[in-house]
């Protein structure tokens, strides 16, 4: 392959990446948690939640004083099945993972799980935290809220963040049912996706303040620095389509976040304060449910596999390839990418060696020389 | 008004459907139960499933030995956190507003509950039981399956339920935070009012099996009865605007609903064997999350409220009228018909004449004379 030179193998980056975190002042245990979610997103081929994202994200945020390299995990308040937990601006993957571990050993222990953070910040791909909980036998669900870049049904203002809603199911098939999407049609990750490669968007996708359908990415993402313009919810705009329903998810994931815990929500999550950047202080959920209390675990696992395979096998619609069930091409994509590793866009790689000089790493990437 | 002959009460509608139930063979306080979350439906503007659907709902299915009357509640497993009910084919609502408050007591006590049943039947608008929670202080959450009508993304076959997912929030306003909605684009009673008032439907919410686009309502739903129609998940078809992830929301109600519980999936629920009509035996579940565990019950419900002002007052659309937050428009319809009654159309008028006939009832109805 010609571009076998700009692939990079998951260990290596993943060491990168925690080499980084490092550099700029995380202690190792946080920044190999981070790397580890990070990763998961290049494994997985959602491209737009990992290496992609270290620089403009994470390191970016630290340098303007938006995010905090110093990161514990805070539980201020606590019973047997629930805790709040204040992430005061620290590392929000490191947090997170350690919330959703809190709500899945409370599961293991109660039946149920459920922590929430306060002060948190960007933990990377939601889905990561639901697949915990998966791996460990058990029903993970977690979202959290966003900078607002969403418009409320019958609306054109930005009001509410993407808001995933995810949840993980362990099944008898090598890979989980697991649903990670934001509760809006697209999130901006693909828009500054479909901007490097310079293809249009769908309309419908986003409209600016007058309701007219943006479709040029590169000006729709400097709209949205502007916050004119907004991405519609799923289900499109009005009710014709269902656009109040998918207004329904996003603004429910809004409060699931941000009330339980007393975190920043809607206008609040914009990171600005006097036009000087703040932390954002979102909010995330995390709850684990243990399947073993209402059945065993192996006819859970079956029946989730009986539901996917039932899925797959419907009648196709004319020209469709094939049907997927969620998590399929994840697992697909990451069995295709432990051998060959990750692509490397050109615009990561300049990014990637600025982090090396910057941070002062010997690490060697495979397009050196 | 020309049409307050056709109005009715609510105390008189309920006392009407339940005497109805009592008549059928339901024992008083399980007549009770259904009668409450029928009429819910009435007032709050959900006239899909409320009075018009007694008949062709509950009493044919009644009739037919798909559902039957004689309604236990039957914990068969149970820890301080969970529990599985059978629900033995009888009365959905019946058990299902038991499920919900047990779920609801176990969170008082130990912070979260949830219970699953199997062996369920139609439990009405699902939104009843998360405001049980609501009105309790409490979060809920549930949702169900049902007869196969709406198919994967990518596909044209009916295989997964319109499956609910509906969460409400006690707020500082006079309404909850309640969304309550099918995750397809729309669900089968909407385009059964469509036929009966001879409105065309919208293109792109239900195909036919070689993914032509239906419109025309009536035949729109002899296609469904012969399992030749499918409407369309949420986000439409494909992953242009997002179908993969309405897709994903259903099938992980399809999840939630029966593998915890052991209920029927997908073609499992669809009433028929050998061609004979047999009962459903759907699967439901029921969530409750004490608010009270992790913040004091009067921040959550003013933050909710906050959220939801801050969203109504988002800059409109051109031509919007006013921006709703889900829950509201419900509130509003209710406040209407406690005064002016439920209007009842012909064909329920006629149904409801049926009834009353057959149950040996001596009900007087506004428009009697």
């Amino acid at each position: 392959m010609s571009d076998a030179k700009y692939r990079i193998h998951f260990e290596e980056l993943e060491k990168f990446m925690k080499d980084v975190l490092i550099a700029k002042g995380c202690e190792e245990a946080v920044a190999a948690r981070c790397a580890k979610v990070l990763i998961q997103a290049d494994k997985q081929g959602m491209d737009t939640h990992g290496i992609q994202r270290l620089k403009t994200v994470y390191v970016d945020r630290i340098d303007a004083g938006q995010l905090y390299t110093k990161t514990g995990f805070d539980v201020i308040r606590e019973t047997d099945t629930t805790a709040v937990v204040d992430g005061h601006n620290g590392m929000g993957h490191s947090v997170a993972m350690q919330a959703m571990q809190l709500a899945i050993d409370k599961a293991k222990k109660h039946g149920l799980g459920m922590v929430v953070i306060k002060n948190g910040t960007h933990y990377g791909i939601a889905g990561y935290y639901p697949q915990m909980a998966s791996q460990q036998g058990m029903i993970g669900f977690s979202g959290c809220n966003a900078r607002p870049s969403v418009c409320p049904c019958w609306s054109v203002e930005p009001k509410l963040g993407t808001n995933p809603l995810v949840f993980s199911f362990p099944s008898d098939e090598p890979f989980p049912y697991c649903l990670d999407c934001a509760t809006s049609i697209v999130q901006r990750g693909k828009i500054e996706m479909y901007a490097r490669e310079g293809k249009k968007c769908q309309p419908g996708w986003v409209c600016d303040r007058s309701g007219k359908v943006l479709t040029e990415a590169q000006p729709m993402l400097e709209a949205f620095q502007k916050g004119t313009a907004a991405c519609y919810p799923l289900g499109g705009y009005g009710e014709e389509m269902g656009g109040h329903k998918g207004y329904g998810y996003t603004a429910l994931v809004e409060i699931l976040s941000s009330c339980l815990s007393g975190a920043n929500f809607l206008s609040g999550c914009s990171g600005l304060k006097d036009g000087k950047k703040v932390p954002i202080e979102l909010g995330q959920y995390f709850m684990a449910i243990n399947i073993e209390c209402f059945r065993p675990l192996k006819e859970f696992e079956k029946q989730v596999g009986d539901i996917c395979r039932e899925l797959r096998a419907a009648a196709k619609a004319p020209g469709a390839e094939r049907i997927w069930t969620p998590g399929e091409k994840e697992y697909y994509t990451m069995l295709d990418r432990k051998e060959k590793g990750v692509f490397i866009p050109d615009v990561t790689r300049s990014e990637m060696e600025t982090l090396r000089k910057d941070c002062k790493l010997d690490t060697k990437f495979p397009w050196d020389n």
